[in-house]
C-alpha cells in the first residue's frame, strides 16, 4: 500500500523528509511541481525537484531551505563580472546537478528519468516523480501584467500584487506515467504536503485528468494546511490570498482544495477552525505542524499517518 | 598599419601577449584556431580563444597556461559525484564564460559576436577573431581510429600515435568576415605565433581562401618556431612529427609553411638550421625564442616587429 505525496517546495519538503523516516521506498512515492521549473541561462532548472531532493538527501542549505549546503559561489561572482544574471543564484556545487540534468535531457532522456538518476546519485531511495514530463509553466498575474513564475518569485522576490495564475502548457501536458501506473495499484492515501496551494499544488492537480486519478483510487486524500494562524510558514501563501481577497485562514486551504480532498490537518493555533472545516465535509485532524527540528517532521508525519489508518479504519458515510 | 597573428593556444598566446605591449588595439589583431572548440557538457567550448583571453586579461593561470587563475573546482567535484565528465576541468570561475558564452550563442550572436563581448567585459581591447564562425572540428588519427581533437589532447594526454589530422566542416567554412575585411585594408606583417603547425595554424589556413588572402595582402608573411632544440616548449608539437616520420626541427616547421611564409623565426639555439631555412626561400632571423617571463615575451614580440620593419625596408626580389 503506498503513499501518494504531493508536494512543492520547501515547506513540503519538510513533511516528505518525515514520511521518508517512517514509509519504505515501496509504501511512499513524491509527485512535485514542476509549474515552476524554467529554462535559465541554457539550463533546465527545477526548483521542487531540487529542494526535495537536496532535502531527502540531507544535503539542503539549513538556512535557506533551497540550494546546498556547503556551497560556493564562484561561478556567480564571475558571472556578474560578464553581465550574466545573477538574480537566480546557482552555487557552485549545485551546479553540477544542473548540467547533468541537462546532459541527460539533451540526450533525450525525459525529466523523469534524469530525476531518478539524480536521486540514483544522492542515494535517495524513494520516487520521486515530476507531476509531468511536459512543460507546464506556472506565470503570476498582477496588475501590470503576468510575470514568469521566477521572475516574479524569486527576481522581484514576491513583491507585486498578485491577481491570479496561469499554468501554461497544463492543458495538454501528460500525467506523470509513472505515478498513473502506481495509482492502479493499491494506495494507502494521497497526502498534499504543506505546500503553496495557488502555485505548488494548484499546477499538480490542474493536470488534465489528475484530480480524478487521485479520487479515483477510493483511499483518502488529505491536505496539511500551509497556513498556521493566518500565516504561511514560507513564502508567499498569505500574501497571495490577502491580495486575492481571500482570508488567510486554514478554512480558507480547506475550501480551496474542495472536491479534491477527503480530510484535512490543521494546527493546533487554528484547532477553533475545526467545526467549520469539517462543515465542508471534510475529516479533520488537530496537529503541530509547525516544523522546525527533524523531529517535528518525523512527528507530524506520523500524526499523518496515524490520521490515515483511522480515516481507512472507520470511513464516515460521507466520504467513505 | 595592421599586425594579423595568427594564434593557437598557449605557446601562441605567450608572443600575442607580447605583441599587445608593443601595439595598440588598432595596429594588432589576433585570428585564433577554433579547431579544437567542442561541445561539452552543453558548453561550447572555445580553448585557445579562452587560453588567449584569459592570457591578455592576465587572469591565465600561470602554473598550467590554461584555465583562470585563482580557481576552484567545486563544480567538478560534485559533477564526478554525478558520473558526468570529469576529464576536461572546467573550474568555477570558468564555467562564467562558458555559459556567457552560451547563453549569447543561444540568442543567435555568432562565435566572433559573443567572443568580442567577452573581451569587452574582461577589458582585452585588441581584436580576437575566431578563425571561422562556422564549427570546424580537429580530428587527430591514430592506428585505432580518428580522436576528436580534446578526447586525443586532454582526456588522452596525446598518448595515442598520430598518423595524420582531419579538420571536418573546414572545406566549407568561411573565414571570419572580420578578418576579410581587415585584410582588405593596409597590413604590416602576418605573423603566425609559435603555435602547433600541425593542429594550432593548419586549421586557421586549411579554410578555403584564407592561404591566398594572407599572402594577398603583399606583407610579410613570417612565422615564429614553436620547435627548440628539436623540442616543443609546449604540447606535442615534438611527438607529433616523431610520430609523423618529420624531423622535430625547426627547418622541417619552416618546410611545412613552405607556399605560406615569406619569414621564418628561429631560436638561439638552432641558429646552424639557419643557412638550410633561407635556402628554402625564406627571410630568417635569430631570436631568443623561450618565453618564461613577461619580458621575454615583450622581447620576442620587439624582436619581431624589428624583422618586420627590416622585411618592409628591404624586401627581398624573390618574395618582395
Amino acid at each position: 500500500m503506498r503513499v501518494v505525496a504531493l508536494t512543492g517546495g520547501i515547506g513540503g519538503a519538510k513533511l516528505a523528509l518525515g514520511l521518508t523516516r517512517l514509509l519504505e521506498p515501496d509504501e511512499l512515492s513524491f509527485v512535485v511541481n514542476t509549474g515552476d521549473d524554467f529554462e535559465h541561462l541554457g539550463f533546465h532548472i527545477s526548483p521542487d525537484v531540487d529542494t526535495l531532493t537536496y532535502t531527502l538527501a540531507e544535503e539542503a542549505n539549513p538556512e535557506t531551505g533551497w540550494g546546498r549546503r556547503d556551497e560556493t559561489w564562484h561561478f556567480m561572482e564571475a558571472l556578474e563580472r560578464f553581465g550574466g544574471e545573477t538574480w537566480f543564484r546557482l552555487g557552485d556545487r549545485d551546479l553540477a546537478l544542473h548540467t547533468f540534468r541537462r546532459t541527460r535531457l539533451d540526450a533525450g532522456a525525459t525529466l523523469t528519468q534524469a530525476t531518478r538518476e539524480i536521486c540514483g546519485k544522492l542515494g535517495i531511495a524513494h520516487d520521486v516523480w515530476p507531476m509531468s514530463d511536459d512543460p507546464v509553466r506556472t506565470r503570476v498575474r498582477t496588475p501590470d501584467g503576468a510575470l514568469a513564475f521566477q521572475h516574479y518569485f524569486v527576481r522581484d522576490r514576491c513583491a507585486p500584487a498578485v491577481t491570479g495564475f496561469e499554468f501554461a502548457g497544463v492543458e495538454t501536458a501528460a500525467v506523470n506515467p509513472e505515478l498513473v501506473t502506481a495509482l492502479q495499484g493499491p494506495v494507502r492515501a494521497v497526502v498534499i504536503c504543506p505546500s503553496n496551494p495557488f502555485v505548488s499544488v494548484d499546477p499538480i492537480v490542474d493536470i488534465p485528468g489528475m484530480r480524478d486519478l487521485l479520487r479515483g483510487t477510493g483511499a483518502p486524500v488529505l491536505a496539511v494546511s500551509p497556513i498556521v494562524g493566518g500565516q504561511a510558514i514560507k513564502g508567499p501563501t498569505a500574501k497571495m490570498m490577502r491580495e486575492l481577497a481571500i482570508p488567510a485562514t486554514a478554512e480558507q486551504v480547506a475550501a480551496h482544495y474542495a472536491g479534491l480532498i477527503t480530510a484535512f490537518v490543521l494546527d493546533e493555533r487554528d484547532a477553533a477552525a475545526q467545526p467549520a472545516i469539517e462543515a465542508l465535509g471534510l475529516d479533520t485532524v488537530v496537529a503541530q505542524t509547525v516544523m522546525v527540528t527533524l523531529q517535528d517532521r518525523v512527528d507530524l508525519a506520523c500524526a499523518v499517518l496515524d490520521f490515515i489508518d483511522r480515516l481507512r479504519a472507520d470511513p464516515r458515510p460521507a466520504h467513505g
